[in-house]
C-alpha cells in the first residue's frame, strides 16, 4: 500500500512558528559546537522564583501529582482573585477565574468556546502568530488589521467600523503590552476600543501576558472596564516560569461552564507541579522585579546601542522584552536575513514574517529577555556582522 | 448593556466529562469532612516512579525549565524510540516521535492534522468520552458504533463496511486495552482491523495509553502491523504521571510536519520538567511492575467481591484498571445511581452514560487504580449499601 494515499488535513496546513524554527535551528548549530546568542523567543533567562521552585520540590517530596479540577486547583485560583485586588484594585470572583496549560490553552479554550466556525476574529498586523494559526485550525477566520505610527499601533474603533463594512465582527484580540512591538496602549485608547466592543457585542479578548513588564505607560486590565471581556494570562514572562505550561484565564460569567466542559475532554487538567508552583509564584514579587530591572537595563543598552549599529527604526519599547525594528535599510527578506544572522552572526532573532506575513519582510524581533552579558554580547555581534 | 447578548459558541455545548463532575462533587464532600473512596477516575494512587521523581527535582535544583522544541527533547523521543525496541521489538524513528502535552493533546493534534471538519471518524460505544467531545468540538462526526459480547467488545471490519454504507470514513480509534471496558483485542482481531483500514486508506489511531497494564492476553502495538497508524500514549496510566501532563505520539512521516506546525502554535512544548521526569520514568520497570502487581490484586478481589454483592455482569477484564458493569439489576438511570453511591455509600465512581449516552444507562465504571484497603473499604461500603 502506497502511504501517500493517507494525506494530512487541509487545515493542517498553517504556517509554521518561525521563532520556534529558528529555535530549532539554533539547537542543531549549538550542538555542533557553535555558540548562539538567543534573542528569538520570548523567554526569560532567569529561572522561576524560589517560593515557585521550593512549592514544587515540596510538592515532588510529598509524592503524588495528579489530575486536579478542569478548572485548576481552588488554591491557584483564590490567590489569582487577590492578585487582581492587590495589583488593580478589582474584585474578581475566583469561580470567574480558570487555570490553564499556559496562554496557548487559554486561547484555545477562548476561541471554542466564545466562537463558531466562520466566526470573523480581528487582530492586529502585526501580531503573535499563534492567534492566527490557532484561528485558522479552529475554523475561524482572522482579519488582520495593519496598524502603524498612525494610531501609535494601536487597534482603534475606527478600525473596527472599516472592517465590519465587509462583514460582521464576533471578537476582537488585542495584547497591551503587545508581541513584537513591546506597545502598550494608552489606557484611554484601551477603554474606548472595549466600549465599542461592548456595545457592539464583540468578544474582547485581552491577551495581558506580558502585564507586569511595563518600563513606560499605566498598565490597565481590561477588566477595569468591562466584565464580558475575556482575559488570558500566563506565568511564562513576569513569572519567569515558560517551560511550566501554566497560565490562567478570567471568563465572563456565562462562558466559565462551557469553557470547563471543554477543558476537561481537551486538556483534563493543567499540570498539578505547575498550579503548585505557580500559586508560590505569585508572593515572589520583590525577587521578579528584580529580574524586571534586567530586562530595564537590557532595553536600555539596546535602545542605545541597536540604533548606532544602524538598527535605528525601532518601535516604540512600552512593554514586554521586545524590540521590532524597521530593517529596511538591511533587506526586503527578513526570512532570509534571519538565516544570515543566526549562521554567520551567531544571533539568532526572529523575522518579522512571523508576525506579519505583508509588512513584515522588512521588520526584525529581537527578544531582551536573556542575560545582559548576552545582551552586549549580541551588540558586539551584530556590529561586527553588519559592519 | 445587558451581558446575555454575549452568548457561548454553539460548538462549545459538548457534554461535560462526568468522571469529572463526579471528582468535584466528590472533592466537595470531602471539604465537608466526608470520607470518599474514588473509583471514578483513572489515576493511579501510587507517585510517579522514584527515577523520575529525582529527575524532577534535579531539573529544579538546576534552574531553568523553557520551552523546549514542539516536538519535545531529543533525549525523550530517543528513549522513547529504544522503548519500542525493548518493549515490541519493533525500530521506530525517533524523528516520527513526538512529545506531547499527556495524550489529550496526541488526540487534539491527530484530530487536526488527520482530518478536515465533516470527517466521520468510527468509534465504539462504549469509549471514552472525551474522544467523542473532541472531535465535535473540532467539527468532526464521531459515529459511534455499540460494540458487544457477539464479537467480545471489539470492533471489527463488519462494523465498518456497514458504516462505510452510510458513508466514507475517515478515521477508526480504538484503544486497547480499552476503557471503559478493560478489555483487550485479540491479536489478530487488531491485525484485520488495521489491514482493513490500510487497504480502505482510513486512518488508524490507536490509543495505547493502557499498554503495559494487561493481565491477559498478548499486547500489540498497532505499529506493528501498519505504518500508517497513528500512535497515542502517555505517562499518565503505567508510569503514574496523571498530573504531569506528559505523553507521546508516533506519527507516520507525512504528519509529522503537520503536526509540528499545529503544535508551535497550539501547545508551544509540553512542560519541560515532565519531559525531563518522563524520560527517566522509562527506566523505573522494576517500581512500576510492582505498582500493576498491586492492580492485579485489586483485579482479583473485586472480581470476587463485586459479584458477591452483586455486580455479576462484569465484562472482560483483561487490562487496564477498569471494571464496567451491567447494574441493570439496581437501576436504569446509571447518573441518578453515581449520586446516589457517592452520598450515601461515599463509593465516587463514573456513570456508563459518561462513555455510551445510549446504553450506558445501565452500566457503571469502576476504576482499581486505588490503593488496596481503599478498594477492600469500597467493597464494604456498597456491600452495606447494596443491602
Amino acid at each position: 500500500m502506497p502511504s501517500s494515499a493517507f494525506s494530512p488535513s487541509r487545515r493542517s496546513d498553517v504556517a509554521p512558528f518561525i521563532a520556534m524554527d529558528v529555535l530549532s535551528e539554533a539547537a542543531k548549530l549549538e550542538a555542533d559546537g557553535r555558540s548562539i546568542i538567543h534573542m528569538e523567543v520570548g523567554q526569560p533567562s532567569a529561572p522561576a522564583p524560589k517560593t515557585a521552585r521550593a512549592a514544587a520540590e515540596a510538592a515532588l517530596a510529598h509524592g503524588r501529582l495528579g489530575y486536579t479540577e478542569a478548572l485548576g486547583l481552588k488554591t491557584l485560583r483564590a490567590a489569582l482573585a487577590s492578585h487582581y485586588q492587590r495589583l488593580y484594585g478589582i474584585s474578581v470572583s475566583p469561580d470567574r477565574i480558570m487555570a490553564t496549560t499556559g496562554s496557548s490553552a487559554g486561547f484555545n479554550l477562548a476561541f471554542l468556546s466564545a466562537f463558531d466556525p466562520g466566526d470573523r476574529i480581528v487582530l492586529t498586523a502585526p501580531g503573535y502568530p499563534a492567534y492566527r494559526n490557532i484561528i485558522k485550525a479552529l475554523g475561524l477566520i482572522p482579519v488582520e488589521v495593519p496598524v502603524d505610527e498612525s494610531t501609535r499601533w494601536c487597534l482603534t474603533p475606527d478600525h473596527l467600523l472599516e472592517v465590519q463594512k465587509e462583514g460582521p465582527v464576533k471578537g476582537v484580540l488585542v495584547a497591551s503590552p503587545a508581541n513584537p512591538t513591546g506597545t502598550m496602549m494608552p489606557a484611554d485608547t484601551l477603554e474606548n476600543l472595549i466600549r465599542y466592543c461592548d456595545e457592539e457585542r464583540i468578544w474582547f479578548v485581552s491577551d495581558e501576558i506580558y502585564h507586569g513588564l511595563d518600563y513606560d505607560g499605566e498598565q490597565k486590565t481590561a477588566l477595569e472596564t468591562s466584565q464580558n471581556t475575556i482575559i488570558i494570562n500566563s506565568f511564562s514572562k513576569y513569572y519567569c516560569m515558560t517551560g511550566w505550561r501554566i497560565g490562567w484565564m478570567v471568563l465572563p460569567e456565562q462562558l466559565v461552564r462551557p469553557t470547563e466542559r471543554i477543558a476537561q475532554s481537551l486538556y483534563i487538567s493543567p499540570p498539578e507541579i505547575s498550579q503548585i508552583a505557580a500559586t508560590a509564584a505569585l508572593d515572589a514579587v520583590q525577587e521578579l522585579e528584580s529580574v524586571k530591572a534586567g530586562y530595564a537595563a537590557n532595553r536600555d543598552l539596546l535602545l542605545t546601542a541597536l540604533p548606532a549599529i544602524g538598527f535605528d527604526r525601532l518601535l516604540p519599547v512600552d512593554g514586554a522584552f521586545y524590540i521590532y525594528a524597521d530593517v529596511s535599510a538591511f533587506t526586503s527578506d527578513s526570512l532570509e536575513f534571519t538565516k544570515r544572522m543566526l549562521h554567520e552572526a551567531g544571533v539568532a532573532a526572529t523575522p518579522g514574517v512571523d508576525f506579519d506575513p505583508v509588512a513584515g519582510h522588512h521588520f526584525m524581533r529581537f527578544s531582551f529577555a536573556g542575560a545582559h552579558p548576552d545582551m552586549k554580547e549580541a551588540v558586539n555581534r551584530l556590529s561586527a556582522w553588519v559592519s
